[in-house]
């Protein structure tokens, strides 16, 4: 690339909003790359759909966004990290693409101590077990805990981050973790960065919250670093949104996970089944 | 019909499981009915999407029940027979098509002796304002309060029905309206039905609860006996499940929702896109 020069945008996408926290981390870590952001919103939640469901909006979502001319794709969602990713990596294997989950899993393994570490996620993210594989595929001696958390996410919406009943929800989720002794927690769905503070207010503080979304902007700087393919361009990068329902609704919770710094212009609605058939690289472009 | 004997199933559909509120109703007091029910699980929750997407979810649907043989259509989903009901009218004009709105919206009058209605749903049915519109084209004289209760469908779907965080929840939700003196309240959600008991502790004694699903199962029946097309077989309807993803996870919800009287045998996956464009009347029967 010349001058180690590539202003080709960025691919993030998510089943919603959630995916946002992840984009506000690479916003903040690069914030001369071109971002494309796709909430699938019109199949929003994933975390309880079945795996194939999920595969095949996924690979929907990749065509789309190779239209965009993209240079690489971060699968923000968990869920699709978790039960699609290796797929994706198969059907696009010119394209980078990084998922949430390994990213995580390493700085947990980096920050644990006594070798107990807790996962927190959606229902079929905690049923897919990739957490606990991944940990184990690296380090065999770790427990893994696993709870999944499915009021967690509509908390989030409803924008109760320091309510009362955030509060007991996250005692009913997280006594049983906490009790089993693990010094590192692994937040294993995009929206629970929002929780944070409520999160380590309940779990005693000497447990570590490690938050995927942090972990993931990380490795997509070292991966343009690596492979010089960064913006290099001095200038703000531009941020596309993109959702498949909903626009409104997408830009009015959007001001909550990226907050104020951040200006939202136009959301565009898409429609999925138009990057269905046709053939991978020569997905018509409508746009 | 000969002997006023119409043995052709009932279709039901809803977005989830939460239907299965109507159709326990519908079971009981038309026990020989025959039942199709399906739950458009890959597209769960209706509440907050569009318009626009739920009326063709729920047209795709309609036209999946027409290869069943179905003889009317209960749209037990409250977003959509709040967004679609109209237009699917229109659509199928041989087809007669009952939402549960209306046959809440006539108990509810009938039930309120101070006028004050509350009316509690998902976003999306709350912001269509469909329950007010109703309540109001009928009596003009009516105060309406509404709330919507987004947490409430994954209280009930987590299985808390009983717990110190439902009624933590339902008090944030509903003091608002007791304070607005309300004598009746319309527990506009399929889910809803569940929380029957936690909600009647959290409100007054004295506002008396409306529930949709009961509502529904009595105009059915009001239909069949005046239109002589029930089905006068003395033996038990056959019920059948139709779901558009993760059939082992409706499975189980639907014993939270049905009770331990029904058994439920196979639930059978469809993909909804074979039901979009072939001709109403004429779509294609795989099955």
């Amino acid at each position: 690339m010349k001058n180690n020069y590539d202003p080709r945008p960025i691919g993030i996408f998510d089943s919603g909003v959630g995916g946002l926290t992840t984009a506000r981390c690479i916003y903040k870590l690069l914030p001369a790359e071109n971002i494309i952001y796709v909430g699938d919103t019109a199949h929003i939640p994933y975390g309880s759909k079945s795996p194939e469901r999920v595969y095949s909006l996924s690979k929907y979502i990749v065509n789309f966004l190779l239209t965009k001319n993209v240079k690489m794709v971060v699968v923000a969602c968990n869920t699709a990290s978790s039960v699609a990713l290796d797929k994706l990596q198969e059907d696009f294997p010119q394209l980078p693409i990084i998922g949430v989950i390994l990213p995580a899993v390493k700085l947990a393994l980096q920050t644990t101590r006594n070798k107990r570490i807790g996962v927190i996620g959606t229902e079929g993210t905690i049923k897919s077990n990739t957490y606990k594989k991944f940990l184990l595929s690296f380090d065999k001696g770790v427990s893994v805990f696993q709870r999944p958390c499915p009021l967690l996410v509509p908390i989030v919406e409803e924008g109760l981050i320091n309510h009362k009943i955030t509060y007991e929800i996250l005692k009913y989720y997280l006594t049983s973790l906490v009790n089993k002794n693990i010094d590192t927690l692994i937040l294993g769905c995009t929206h629970y960065p929002l929780l944070k503070k409520a999160i380590q207010k309940v779990v005693s503080r000497r447990i570590t919250l490690i938050d995927s979304a942090k972990a993931v902007s990380l490795e997509v700087k070292e991966y343009l670093n690596s492979h010089h393919s960064e913006n290099k361009k001095s200038s703000q990068g531009k941020h596309l949104y993109y959702v498949t329902d909903a626009p409104e609704k997408f830009k009015q919770l959007a001001r909550l996970f990226l907050g104020k710094g951040e200006k939202i212009g136009k959301v565009e609605k898409i429609c999925l089944d138009d990057y269905i058939l046709t053939p991978i690289g020569k997905v018509k472009d409508k746009y």
